[in-house]
């Protein structure tokens, strides 16, 4: 099937050698170590925070975020049947370049004497957005957080928000009429529904060290950790509830647990760190996992049906209302607290500024995706590792075995 | 199937979203941060020397023990072939709500101000509880560790011996005798095996952190992760040997591996931050490993037999026998240390407590549990997530494939 | 099948209990902790470093490297569809006696007052070798860094390079010409390979723990993490890459994908905490990327046909190759740094001493293991978890299913 260009034996070897090799290039160019010695000015702030206790201060938090993005989210989407593989491995290729790339990108505004210094911070801040498309993620972020001074620390806008839109606007532009009536594969056998929930136990686990890893050290942080602790044990529970709920005979659905229980973590994410008391933390948790398993099980059949949005792994229900939800509540937060009005009219231009950006770059970036060149799979290889991966036989064999066994039969039949 | 009642669609919604929102008034009205500045009057021992190196110091021990309970003992129950949606599910459902109400029971006599003040600490001890029944488990734990003073750093007595024997009353009570004879689901595939690994393998390693995570800062905190890791090594292979002895052909069986490898965890959990030396804790280790992996051989099957106990789960093994175990040793250990008899006495008398509160709230749950109002599934669809969750349908598919097949076989037969 | 004795029932477990006691006895006689007061003489430098902040400043990053050693070499192997049981069991097994007799061995010439001392750092050290034969490794270890001095902080040349050339020395010793044509069970199945990548992702993410754990405090120890982490990334890059363009169509292969990505970790090992700036640790783990993912395709073959050395697991690719590149790149980087070239000299003699005693060790080792007194199981059994597990029905059961199937089919037929 040349048409459709899915080998990837040229391409893709030729092209990932390359970036490499660039990065390399740019790396021996620009990047040194943090070391203390690199800046004599005392002009770093940041890193004096960090090295006045030594520069290993925040390397457990800093394998917390790694486990979440690498095993966290890696497994999370290995609740498709025959997607495992690519979901586990495309996630280890994409966070292993990104982190690369996003170092660069982040910090080349940010140099001392024409070097980049690399610390165990700035990997942590890196890793967060390796799996989004990172130039508009650079740009937007730089505007929301670096010039408007806006305040989101979990990165409910800026991170979730602005992902899901722009993800949601990217499968706007590829939308596949010929998989309006699902796919065989688009969904889970029971162990894959297991792995997934490798996944998910480790997001839920891990949330608080994403949302106060970049927080101000002491009480801040305190604040981000217990907050988010809170939001997520209060959004389980409503996940769960509104999943029996909307569920015939009040049965459980492994997607929603799967995926809703973690929606308080994303909406905590703008305020985290702020002084909203546990209480509050709950409040925006409950409504997170509501608002996210009613999303699962009404709007993204309406999303898919009416939109031509095919929302797999229900992104929007996950990241996008909660990112949203996220940012109203960093609104308040900042309006009720001691923060002024000006703050609260800047949280919103900063929720406002991520999804414009997302759903710009998501729509050009679908634009581009869509030309011919790259190679898209025919729409009955979808949801499936055979197009990327060699697949080990077994079920194939099974396959055949019930198949041989079949025709046999039929053959006594005839 | 009306009469069973397992359809949770309003009751269990109505029940969750209801304690949640009484659990979140309640937190408005009693819980603040720790950030310090709740209690000018020094008078709060423990976050004093918590503080004094940073509110964040005990952050990496916490996650272990969260990995614990959430993965460790998540996954250790997916064991089960059809029951592994349940196990990790519920799991996170109890633990999610237990522990905001724990943290509400444990602390609610040492207020400040009227307010209860949450630091890391407390969150840390709160989620040690959340697997068990909260209000009997706090009742014995305040009159053992708080009134009697006992020691019992790792729990073996007031949460393993006391949670294995109040779930062993519930389940002599809740006997079914139509499954004396066992279900063909109570057992287990080569893939849940494996998950279950996953779930023994991060108990075994992080055991270490939930033995020491409440012990004194310093020698005595390092005393008990050196007791209880020599401890664990020598059970792992005490366990192994003993598996290999009573298995027909001198085979492992991965119940033993998956369980009794952990009982030196147990074990060792009243007495790891005492003077016991290395060799103490591996002699108190192997002893752990034999008698478990016996209990299961041999003790188990009598139970379920003679005593009507059916323990699924080994639990009997895993904590009840060790964590009796482990408050001998802790008797011992008192006695022969700098500790005089007094303390020994004390030290028996908080196993004796925690095994009556356990026998007798146990009775009074499992008869609580019996009233028809809550809704038993049928003895045929015990060990089978189907009846709380929506499973996918690959296995009933294969099924029907090989009906299917057997059935126009049986036509060609015919 | 008494000639192939692998019924373990007396032999196995009297060998374990006897070992254990053994070493409790030792432990009786020689281990206390070191809590500090067991040597006031000052001469213990290690431990003050450790000390200073702390008995547990040390502890996470131990926890890392349980997790990698137990976890990640744990699951790895799971990728064979029979022998996950054995993967994780064994591993479990042989870690956990490791751990208790290394910690002898490696600290018997290092006593105070005729007691070993026990704190994280000395379990942490043992940890590394418990995979291992001890006492070989031992001597070479204490050879090369205790004697010539040699830099070796992530172990790329006593660990990877001995450890690989060991094990290859013994298979060719135990080379079994009836598998030449392969087993039906040397594979894997969607789900085994998952469950690799379970292991894969662990060590992937903590190996910058692993190469840093036992380097100096301070900047060495950043230099350890930030060089193993884009010697990583690069590496991960670069097997994906090569992978897909040795594959035909392009696809990825996950043998590739679960072992080349490591060997960045491996390669950079040596010099991991030296100033090699990321570029160079870049460059070292995009050539360690390719070789490996080159040897898998291409060299395990011929070691197969050619050399009668049967590498399931592919150890000369993941640990072999890469951990002599890790000994170039150290004498390389002795040479140009500001260390002289006696210093290089050195580094040389470790890479030299590590693989005489690695080939010397294995070769003795194999010709113990092929006495016919430790039993081996027939060719047939290989790759295979029924010889020393109860494996559950299920498969059989399917087998049996599909058997009777085809069988009362067959009778249809007839």
């Amino acid at each position: 099937m040349p048409a459709y260009a899915t080998n990837m034996r040229l391409k893709f070897p030729i092209l990932a050698l390359m970036l490499e090799v660039v990065t390399i290039v740019l790396y021996a160019l620009l990047v040194v170590y943090d070391t203390g010695d690199a800046h004599g000015d005392g002009s770093h702030e940041e890193s004096n925070t960090t090295h006045s206790s030594g520069p290993m201060t925040l390397y457990p938090m800093f394998q917390d975020v790694h486990v979440m993005i690498f095993i966290g989210f890696g497994f999370l989407m290995t609740f498709l049947k025959r997607y495992g593989f690519s979901s586990v491995g495309i996630n280890l290729l994409l966070a292993a370049f990104g982190l690369q790339w996003g170092l660069l990108l982040q910090n080349i505004w940010h140099m001392h004497n024409g070097k980049i210094t690399i610390n165990i911070e700035k990997c942590s801040v890196l890793l967060i957005m390796t799996l989004l498309e990172i130039t508009t993620f650079c740009i937007n972020e730089h505007l929301v957080v670096g010039i408007l001074g806006v305040s989101d620390v979990g990165a409910s806008m800026t991170i979730h928000a602005f992902g899901a839109y722009f993800g949601l606007a990217v499968a706007r532009v590829l939308y596949r009429p010929g998989l309006r009536n699902g796919h065989e594969n688009d969904g889970s056998v029971y162990h894959s529904d297991l792995f997934a929930m490798i996944g998910t136990v480790y997001l839920w686990m891990f949330w608080p060290s994403f949302n106060s890893a970049i927080a101000e050290p002491g009480d801040p942080q305190l604040r981000a950790v217990i907050n988010t602790y809170f939001s997520l044990a209060a959004c389980a529970l409503a996940a769960y509830a509104t999943s029996s709920l909307v569920e015939k005979k009040g049965k459980l659905d492994m997607v929603h647990i799967q995926n809703a229980t973690l929606a308080g973590g994303v909406a905590v994410g703008t305020c985290a760190d702020m002084d909203i008391q546990p209480f509050g933390a709950m409040v925006i948790g409950i409504t997170a996992g509501i608002i996210s398993t009613v999303g699962f099980k009404f709007l993204t059949p309406i999303l898919a049906s009416k939109l031509g949005i095919q929302d797999t792994c229900g992104v929007h229900n996950l990241h996008g209302m909660p990112g949203i939800l996220g940012g109203l509540a960093g609104i308040v937060a900042a309006a009720l607290g001691k923060k002024d009005n000006v703050t609260a009219t800047y949280q919103a231009c900063g929720l406002a500024s991520s999804l414009g950006f997302a759903l710009v770059g998501g729509l050009i970036t679908g634009l581009i995706m869509k030309i011919p060149f790259w190679g898209q799979p025919p729409d009955q290889n979808c949801f499936d590792d055979s197009i990327f991966w060699e697949v080990p036989e077994e079920e194939e064999e099974n396959e055949e075995r019930l198949t041989h066994g079949e025709s046999s039969k039929n053959k006594a039949e005839a």
